[in-house]
């Protein structure tokens, strides 16, 4: 085709650079190794990229050791940066936004307490101890810390397994500061160790498939306030769930607490129905809660209907959060359950964190440091397992309200913070009188946001495995249990993981008609083969993980093309050409399986030719010697000059 | 540059098909959405590419049923294929090969059973119906099977830790007999289930650190016989060894012994070197063993070095392999820890045999199929558990000399079988006065090729991960015991996998002078960035692992770079273009992070353009409206052609 030019490029060199022509196209150019890095200089780079990719200590360089002692501060306490800009307006905007999650906080978290099988005052702890710790040191603007649904379940069904909340109850909120206690020292140590990207291999697909699952769960228990049941299982499966509501269908539901709770459900949809069609109304769902608790609460108290069977909150112990650093277990045998439910709950409260900091920061385009928020996480639940709070992270549902009330910084959780202090020293004692059911009908209001159905379709129609992954989480959550659900999310997601680097693709390349440019033939059916050569590509670093597959699967291509040239009487093949460009890596086995491709094609008279091989590659090829088995001049910058240096030996050219 | 031309692609696209000139490259050609598969089709290729990689049914397609069943039992018993072509002259190699292997093996069985604390004669009955079963299932015409050093100094240390074989050798024995069978059960599973990639997971590196590890540690074993010391540890680990070996050099060693085992041991290792230096040599070695034992047999025989305290092997049961199906453990304790052993036994025996065949096939470039080899091994191995044989596989060594004696089929391992057989039904007495140091001096000798300094030193070159998988392996089996090396040969691997797919490589990309083509400006010094315009190169699949890092990884290369243009006063970015050919897939996760990025680059101003999605991403790209949201206008066929779009946008050209 054009080979022949192939050797003019010398002459070609002195072309004036900076006025590039097409005819320049011809001079071949050859593939440049790297100048070679040091083993140090290897190493720490390969470091550096893998635990500090976002390099966190680029601001310190070249300052004095004053300078770096402040900017350090400013890095572990965030507040010592924005603090220093702070003003009134932007004060006025927190207030509001303070004001607004306080309001939707408050009875959320009297219930999501119940959740974790724990009195209501440890919900409201919860929303006062962390939001400080976070306001200080957490990164993200937007985000509001709290107790969460998903969280709470996943706490109360773990350490239900272990000890019964009803018969022992201060041991077992002994082991739910514990948990809490180890949850905190995991999220820190992640954060501490740059171990963040860790929870990035629980895949988008399987936490919206988890989190559904967990809403529906979640959405079930609260049957039990919902309809009045009085015993009602303690286990979260559905089927067990269904067969108490249904089996205390007869004398077990209370007609008063089902009135109560499903009025005030409709008027709980019907806010976030108007907060959804015009979004200036946020407001009217975030408080529309607060709202469902006065009035019901007022209602039980006018009617006495608590002596009708309506179940009422009763007792909420006045004051603020008690100290509880001697309760937490360092020895004994709920030391390790501690540690090992701590562990997996500071893992899945980090994912939902750092899940909302990142949408957040993305809609305003701020950065966040992922292991910073982990720090800062991990130092709030480590300081409430010490004041008898339990898990708290981000909140999906409080967080877009704080959004959207216009929060400029994480002042509002302090305001928030406070609101739930007040509540705790003066206003408890008048919850007396709220009714458990309008609890319920609050919990299944916020957690149905968590079943997105949206994103499952969307899902389905980009990937199947993730769609498999996210039905895994799902299904399992809701037929076994929310560990069971977890585990298969995470299990599905490494299989998909290591699929991928098992089987990699790889694509027959063919020329696009009038260029030089070469594409794979099935997805541009227009390219044509080239006669007597095979262009293959393969889409992958080749590791020992997948080497003998790329090399099989190249030889079956070959055989495939063989048999077809040979029923259309074309030139036999001479040439296999492997696009190296998506190559970024090759381990030993790699260069192995190369070299016994090479003796393969060898004993076909077939030329292995390399076509565009990246740095490191090119460093391994030579280190490892292939470069000089299949010849330096069989590797080329593009597979356009490699086939061009082809042509001249096949007889019937194009 | 040349962006003007861009809009005359529609003229150009009558120019005569098949006369490339470079003038065409001039047109911009369209990025093809491949036709869409349907949602089976989509499946059956995913699973199909995934299990039969190799297309094991092809030769079925269009046949009679009565032909289907006889390729269906030629495909499980290849000797009904090969054995249609056999004839003498193949069958001379054969009995040459069989013979030359024959007479290695016998002593080296008789060596392994004692690493496998078993009696003699077991390593004889493994050497006899496993080769039978092999030579009518397996496809590799080179291997020779029987028990293997590696595997039996693991199921050694393995079973002797369950139970102690000096006290309970019966209960030893079913319970090694058990762990065959499993072993055997999982091969042919991982057969069947065409999981055979999963040994693939074991890395190259690993392997030669294990085998390294493995091959010290059996010679260091042999110490006990090779200097006569009569209470050695059961320990493996060096250090436990030292300490027996140097706790008993005062009055524990035999000075008669270590003559022998040093004198024959210089023999056989000159043997080895005459071998070595000449290929038609190769039979020196191979009968070096025996004639080592029969010389040796003598000199004790006729000294009567055993009254002076040479240990001898005294006894070795006469007869063929007795039935011991009855005696395989199917309940009770010692049937899961039978399992495990087995399982774990199994893998490594598997990765040693597939690793054999294929190395020989490729030399002699005929194609193995892996899964069809591993049901071959696992029913060699179920029916070897019935007959009283202990875990075979194929050697490395007695593979080799087996291959270099002109082996033609499996046929010269029937050869070998029947040898082994009138072996144990006549000769077996003669082996009383052997002296166990010969059958040490044998195996050090056999085991010290496993120790590959040479890829030890490839692999340092090459990939210095893979370095600390060998090292890490090597040092695990050396000084805690084999199954720790095993585990940390795995981990590594995993761990080696899972930064590969978390941290991918991206890149820079600059023009070559003198071409359209754009390559990593950090291999090539010379290419030249396109003021205005950012190139960046994502190097892997865009799955939720990585989407994160690779979303802020682009950004930290834009942060760079507009801090560089801003220090030389150059033109803003205004256009990134993401070149995609190495990205074979994406998806929801990644999807997302490329809505984040599009996000981002829109409130700086910067217009993001995609190069070359291939046809899975493509696809994606449309179902998820992705397309559509950054325009279709903005995603090209090559990196060439987005640039010269965004030209004339940029105010101050090239």
């Amino acid at each position: 085709m054009r080979g022949e030019e192939g050797n003019s490029a010398e002459e070609n060199l002195e072309t004036k650079e900076g006025t590039p022509s097409s005819e320049d196209e011809r001079y071949i150019h050859k593939v440049s190794v790297p100048p070679k890095q040091k083993l140090f200089q290897e190493i720490k780079s390969g470091v550096k990229e893998t635990f500090f990719p976002d390099d966190p200590l680029r601001s310190f360089k070249d300052q004095t050791n004053r300078r770096k002692f402040i900017l350090g501060t400013r890095a572990v306490f965030p507040i010592l940066e924005w603090g220093r800009d702070y003003n009134i307006s932007k004060f006025r905007g927190d207030v509001i936004a303070g004001l607004t999650i306080a309001s939707l906080c408050i009875p959320q978290d009297i219930g999501y307490a119940k959740l974790a099988n724990l009195p209501p005052e440890y919900g409201l702890y919860s929303s006062f101890v962390p939001p400080l710790i976070y306001a200080l040191m957490g990164s993200s603007r937007d985000i509001a810390i709290g107790p969460v649904a998903v969280v709470s379940l996943l706490l109360g069904a773990m350490l239900q397994a272990e000890i019964d909340s009803a018969t022992n109850a201060e041991e077992y909120r002994r082991l739910i500061f514990t948990a809490t206690f180890f949850a905190g020292i995991t999220q820190a140590t992640l954060g501490v160790l740059r171990l963040g990207f860790l929870i990035d291999f629980l895949s988008h697909a399987a936490i919206v498939g988890f989190m559904g699952g967990a809403a529906i769960t979640i959405a079930l228990q609260q049957l039990k306030g919902f309809l009045g049941i009085k015993n009602f299982t303690k286990k979260t499966d559905i089927i067990s769930v269904m067969q108490s509501v249904f089996g205390t269908m007869q004398h077990g539901w209370n007609w008063q607490t089902i009135v109560i709770a499903a009025t005030f459900l409709c008027f709980l949809l019907f806010a976030k129905f108007t907060g959804k069609r015009n979004k200036k109304l946020f407001w009217v769902p975030a408080i529309a809660p607060l709202i469902s608790v006065v009035l019901s609460t007022l209602l039980v108290y006018l009617t006495r209907a608590d002596k009708q069977g309506v179940a009422i909150v009763k007792h909420i112990k006045r004051g603020i959060n008690p100290p509880s650093v001697k309760e937490l277990y360092f020895s004994g045998q709920y030391l390790l359950k501690g540690l090992k439910i701590g562990v997996v709950a500071g893992m899945v409260a980090l994912t939902e964190a750092v899940a909302i900091g990142r949408t957040f920061a993305a809609m305003k385009d701020y950065q966040i440091d992922g292991n910073k928020e982990m720090v800062a996480m991990g130092v709030m639940n480590v300081v409430g397992s010490m004041t008898s709070c339990y898990v708290a992270t981000g909140s999906f549902s409080r967080s877009a309200v704080n959004y959207m009330a216009g929060c400029q910084t994480a002042v509002s959780n302090i305001v928030m913070s406070l609101v739930v202090v007040l509540t705790l020293a003066f206003i408890t004692p008048l919850f007396k009188y709220t009714p458990n059911a309008i609890l319920s009908a609050i919990i299944i209001n916020a957690v149905i946001n968590l079943v997105d159905l949206h994103a499952a379709k969307l899902i389905w129609k980009i990937d199947k495995f993730d769609f498999v992954a996210c039905m895994g989480a799902f299904l399992g959550v809701i037929f076994f249990s929310v560990e069971m659900g977890l585990l298969i999310a995470v299990s599905i997601s490494f299989a998909k993981i290591l699929l991928q680097v098992t089987r990699p693709r790889t694509a027959l390349l063919g020329k696009i008609p009038r260029t030089t440019v070469y594409r794979n033939i099935h997805q541009y059916p227009e390219a044509t083969k080239v006669p007597g050569v095979l262009i293959v590509r393969v889409d992958s670093a080749i590791y020992f993980s997948n080497s003998n597959y790329i090399k099989e699967r190249i030889l079956r291509w070959l055989v495939d093309e063989e048999e077809l040239t040979k029923e259309s009487y074309q030139n036999k093949i001479q040439f296999l050409i492997v696009e190296m460009s998506p190559v970024t890596d090759i381990d030993t086995s790699g260069i192995h399986a190369l070299e016994e491709l090479n003796g393969s094609l060898k004993k076909r008279e077939i030329q292995l030719i390399l076509a565009n091989p990246g740095p490191v590659v090119i460093h391994k090829l030579h280190a490892s010697e292939f470069a000089d088995l299949i010849g330096q001049d069989h590797i080329f910058l593009t597979v356009a000059d490699a086939v061009s240096s082809c042509s001249p030996k096949i007889m019937n050219d194009v």
